[in-house]
């Protein structure tokens, strides 16, 4: 069995050819139980505008959409896109092929072996059909009383239990976190320093997300983890969240109007685009409550 | 009140300026009581996958992926993807504004003015932040006892009904309904039969999709319609179902899964990517039992 | 014959049917003469490198080019890229479809008609197969004395007299100006000042482009004109040299060494990419003395 | 000095830095003496139309533009295009970077280190500002008595000779070949003919080009060199004259009118984009005589 050298690791925890990693966790009991969450009917789109100015990992392009368009006008008009952005743009998703480190991917896959300009053939992000199962809303600028956290200010372990605590709500293995740290509002206010760092989780949150069995944890900023600035100089979140325990993060989400309706509990589905041997897909992440 | 010259259409019916159409028939009843239909936790996505050689409608280009990778073996590796495709690429929906007629879009409004090259700034696929409710499957070869519908052959409003009613199942408002016409297993068999038309829906189904207040309808095949050659002639039920009726359609879809399991009724969540004035998304739709 | 509204003007002046604008200016024997000014056998590409952060009208997409590279240590290796970018992206020439006034391009032809989604049917740069000839490089900043033109410096038709004057150079029919603002060095220099506006011709030049039968111009900057703000309010030479003349313009030249050289006449040739209905081309024009 | 295994070498002929190959036989005087034979100053474009149904390599994308255009009746229309397309699109130019054989480039470079997503650091398309020169047009379908070669028909050395001398035309230092096979004729006639394989040169015409010291060969074909079936198992000439002898080759040409002038002798201007760590370019080359 290959082992990640990192104590914190899912490597071989679901077989030697896992591509999956934290998916495992969800059961079909996992997603009936967090059905019946839905009480009033009410869904919430966690996705940011995917639009040339929207969010972006400030090195890449911005996104492109032009207008296809025909119009007779005694007959048929009509309209379609070309699309030109990158995997990872506005709200989405990565997929375990995303990140390696050492030349290791997720469960000891080769990176420099299975990765190629035509795509990965190991952890790409077809493996991940859907995610779907109970959400739990972390609002911790709520929690602390700001109306953002700042830049470079990290959320830890600790901070995790307090808010948790505080909003009244356990965490259960499975689980699909849904990290607020107001970050997103900083996004309309001041675009530099929002793309100049962010807020996010700290290294001690690993153990806790291992512990918790979290399928997955998306946040309203760009990655999820405590940046002091862009690019930083490490990303430890992402080397050993999404590279030892095989699991999933998803960035850029609009949490207000969660936030607003103290929705900590919701039914989530997200559905990644099935890009065969893609690295990540935008994506559209549904709440429901 | 701006009407339709077509005598099935839902223009003005939800106010003069609404540019959503049938996702107004679904209500936060409709989705709790959908909710409701998860008892195995069972979940299927709907996609095919995104990618070169994969459906798309015949003139249009093939979607591109080319993976951008970096791999120092001493530290990080990663990638991501840059992605060109057209809007309309593999599974997909269709919105509001991707079809008009004799000048006019959904409700009215003015094709050649609201559509440009930047985009559409009526009934643009950012209206539908997500179509959520009660799935129906309609598995039509199964009912009549063939493989798959051949190349031309129209399903009729007739047809659905009895379909329906030898499934046990029964039709109600604001209602998702994915039709089955064994065409995609076609896809995989006979490519070129495939892109040469399709079976579907024909004009008898329009009055059923209004009555029964269908919120939209998918299917396994490149435009949900029947078509004895593509490109047609007349695309009526885009034509008639887009345009006057506000209804969404959604395409190439994999029923093969659902219908094996006879899971006629679910619970979907799709979740078009939140694209700034497009004319429609690549989507993975998820249906759950 | 159809005629602009402008004195300035050369629509009908080769055919009512014509595309191909001041090409006509062209002849053989203006090749012939210009060949013969090939006496060192030094060429010059004006071009400025064609990437990312290259020079682009400041609302652009930047170009992006992503490599597609394959590796078998035993056997081939190679590489190809995926490019994305817009026609008129670093340096390039714009067909006589790129700009219309009052619904009307060069011609008469009916800019609202003719362009579409999939290209321009009349004016296209297809037209132009090359533009060959005598290229005279008219250096106003070492004319005047400074480094560099400033911010909003007009080049009137006095000053491109005087400076040809003062380098002993006449203007004949059918010839390529170069003008050198020295507004190239200012990107290197300062971005934000290079993308805020520019030094160039203002309106007094173009009686006499017309008068000297100019086939073509280009310049060290976004647009040959003088810009006081980037978008200004009005493009008076895109509108009447490219619409009215039916005159090329050409951008963002890298003329540093041939000002060095003094390379005051050259034998020049520009080759357009042979897109059939676009609106232009990215080029590397050549000059040789 | 590093030295390629294969006896046809110019490995460290031009130093061991060197990333210029055979332009490296391009002298001044060659371009002074080329220059001069244009006496009719007739250009001919050698460029097929750039387009989505143009020639191409048969597994890469179409080209694929989208004008961008916007029209206000009172004031400014215009437009741009999206472009997307591969480097080596239509007729095209191979950068030294474009083809390497057992991790090792021209001159050595070792093409698994210097060949990433992010473009080549070695080799690359930018290091051809332009390559002009004396061109030489060997028609031999002409010579041969047919309308073209056909399919799998090799063109050797003695070949290549024969109708040098049956033209009256000799072959130079710093030459620029243009290999006419006539094959760019079944491309109209027979698109799954052209796309199946093609005539032209065969390994008995490398030593030819390097004793002749050819600075770069073109033809109207997908690949200079003779391939019984596409993809080929091998590419003989793009390995040793790519890669071993550091030479250009340039492909898709339309040599017809050319041919149908008999217009032997030629003074060329290729002028690649210059696109920084590219792999290749489309290029308009341009013949005068």
């Amino acid at each position: 069995m290959s082992t990640s050298k990192n104590a914190l690791s899912n490597w071989g925890r679901w077989g030697s050819d896992d591509q999956r990693g934290t998916l495992n966790l969800i059961t079909p009991e996992n997603i009936r139980l967090a059905a019946g969450l839905v009480k009033n009917g009410k869904a919430y789109s966690l996705s940011v505008p995917l639009e040339q100015e929207g969010p972006r990992w400030p090195p890449r392009q911005k996104t492109w959409r032009v207008t296809i368009h025909s119009n007779d006008p005694q007959g048929f008009g009509g309209s379609g896109d070309a699309l030109m952005m990158h995997s990872h743009s506005g709200t989405h998703i990565d997929a375990l092929s995303h990140i390696w480190h050492e030349g290791q991917m997720y469960n000891g896959y080769d990176g420099g072996k299975h990765v190629t300009s035509f795509g990965a053939t190991r952890n790409s992000i077809d493996n991940v059909a859907h995610i779907i199962g109970r959400g739990v809303l972390l609002d911790i600028p709520t929690y602390k009383g700001v109306e953002h956290l700042s830049l470079g200010e990290a959320v830890t372990a600790a901070d995790l239990d307090a808010c948790a605590q505080s909003q009244n709500v356990d965490i259960r293995s499975g689980d699909i976190i849904l990290l607020r740290t107001g970050w997103m509002r900083v996004f309309s206010q001041d675009r530099a320093l929002f793309d100049s760092g962010e807020p996010g989780i700290d290294e001690s949150a690993l153990p806790w997300l291992r512990e918790h069995d979290i399928a997955a944890i998306g946040a309203d900023n760009h990655g999820v983890e405590v940046m002091g600035s862009i690019p930083p100089d490490d990303l430890p979140i992402h080397r050993i969240a999404i590279r030892d325990l095989g699991l999933y993060l998803f960035e850029n989400l609009d949490l207000e109007q969660m936030a607003a309706d103290k929705a900590y509990e919701s039914f989530i589905v997200i559905a990644p685009l099935r890009l065969t041997a893609g690295a990540g897909s935008p994506v559209n992440p549904i709440a429901i409550t």
